[in-house]
């Protein structure tokens, strides 16, 4: 198969930090152009926007949407319907409903649209999966906690409707959570914490079940110094389970498992590579969904006021 | 077939209104049982919970579930594991995730799950449908606007979190909007305006649109005192479309194109008993996935307090 000629949207922060070394290392991809309104790349056709791009004639075979969630949408239908196959950061849209569209516009032009889920490829989730699949499970405590100035500097979108707050890093653990416990999960409660000069919440308590009568714990905080905390506690009949560390580190009863360096966003670009390869898409919005369910359905508190 | 034995769950001011004379007018089904809390039947065994309705021995077929959307998916549960067909009032479910797994249940166990939608059988709704999938349609207005102390006295539910706010009533359009339009929709834009001492919106703003590029603009407002509005316009290449009265009355540049008189729930209870005859389900959860997306991407407005 020739190689994939990839155009970046969006060369922000996670692009720079993630998206450009996860494609170099891949085989079969590698960058041909740039769409951002801030900035450029040495040594490849940039563009100020997905359209100029699209209309200027630089060959590209697929686009990865690394812009900020809110108006990916446009920004997919357009590549796809350029015939460009099509990977979304996550989350993969501002809202649940406008991702089916965009599935059948891929499978009606025979191209291929990734949601990705960064998470579910740190190197403990599916150990922790297979293990699961087998596992009396008993309860689930998620904390995650870290500190938004320092992952989010000067983010001022993820503080804006639709940037989801808390939420943007919280989604990364409902995307373990969705894929390594064996039955679907709903949220039944939840607490989201407003900062009063903000539109998203900064810390969000949910508690979810599953049609077998399981409950998961999850807080979610983004005011935590000091040390960080992104862990999955798993109570089975077989011990307890931890995975930390965003997903690197699995651990039963204090007895390390698993630890593997991560690789997260080179494993997406083998799979975005492989699911071109096949005709394939791969969409799962089950971690979006617990999210519209949580604004939907929780209490809203205000808090302190945030500032950078 | 049988009779169907039905158990009303939940007896309050819908069960009463609506379901009580809608069983009542269809053949084929009657009520044979009640579970309430606050409520009984003259003529049929009453009990304080579907628990207990279940293990009493009285013979029931089919369950409605007419208890507000929190703690609905329990009874839901409960019902289907007892081998009971299912109706499930609107909305169906405090969250979207939670419907999935009650499918599931019923499809393993060869019952009928019913989300129902009513407004969706006002007599006017399938020929707007049917004329819309011909038409031209340029944009959409949606003008849902009620008093909500006439039509929801008291009723503190409505204003805990999970019971909607004013997106109770506006589900109702939302179910219309997502029946008569052809292609399925997205909400890109919202805002919703939160009473002071209140849990849940009185008002809101919404966009939508869909992968043609058409915008459907929406207001909710339960603050309406004087006529009440439920209409949806559309302008199309033919001329202007009005569906008002919630879906009773249809008109093209004025002219009536059908006006009846409304049986909603009626038609309801027809489909119920025929899905219940085919070993059919029926589930769709659009309406509801619009609203969770409003609360997740929307702009959040304290306004001016609600006291009854």
């Amino acid at each position: 198969m020739a190689e994939i000629r990839l155009a970046i949207v969006g060369l922000g922060k996670i692009a720079h930090d993630q998206h450009l070394p996860a494609v170099a290392a891949t085989p079969g991809i590698s960058v041909a152009a740039v769409a951002s309104r801030n900035a450029t790349l040495d040594g490849v056709p940039c563009f100020l926007t997905i359209e100029a791009l699209l209309a200027s004639g630089v060959e590209v075979d697929a686009v990865a949407l690394c812009t900020p969630p809110m108006g990916r949408h446009r920004l997919a239908a357009a590549a796809l319907r350029a015939g460009k196959h099509v990977l979304l950061e996550k989350p993969p849209g501002a809202s649940v409903a406008e991702i089916a569209p965009l599935e059948a516009l891929a499978r009606d032009r025979g191209l291929t649209l990734f949601a990705t889920w960064h998470s579910r490829f740190a190197p403990a989730v599916e150990p922790a999966r297979a293990l699961l699949a087998e596992a009396e499970i008993r309860s689930v405590r998620v904390n995650w906690k870290e500190d938004v100035r320092h992952w989010h500097p000067g983010q001022e979108w993820i503080w804006q409707p639709g940037g989801l707050g808390v939420f943007d890093p919280g989604i990364n653990a409902l995307s373990i959570v969705t894929r390594i416990l064996p039955r679907p999960l709903f949220v039944t409660e939840a607490v989201l914490e407003f900062p009063g000069n903000r539109a998203t919440p900064i810390a969000a308590s949910l508690r979810l079940g599953d049609a077998a009568g399981l409950e998961v714990a999850v807080e979610f905080d983004w005011r935590q110094t000091g040390p960080q905390s992104w862990d999955i506690h798993v109570d089975t009949a077989d011990g307890a389970l931890v995975l930390s560390g965003g997903g690197r580190h699995l651990s039963r009863d204090g007895a390390i498992l698993h630890d593997a360096p991560e690789r997260e966003y080179t494993e997406i670009y083998h799979r975005f590579v492989a699911l071109i390869g096949a005709g394939a898409s791969e969409v799962d919005l089950a971690p979006l969904v617990h999210v519209a369910d949580a604004f939907m359905l929780g209490e809203r508190r205000v808090v302190a006021e945030f500032h950078w």
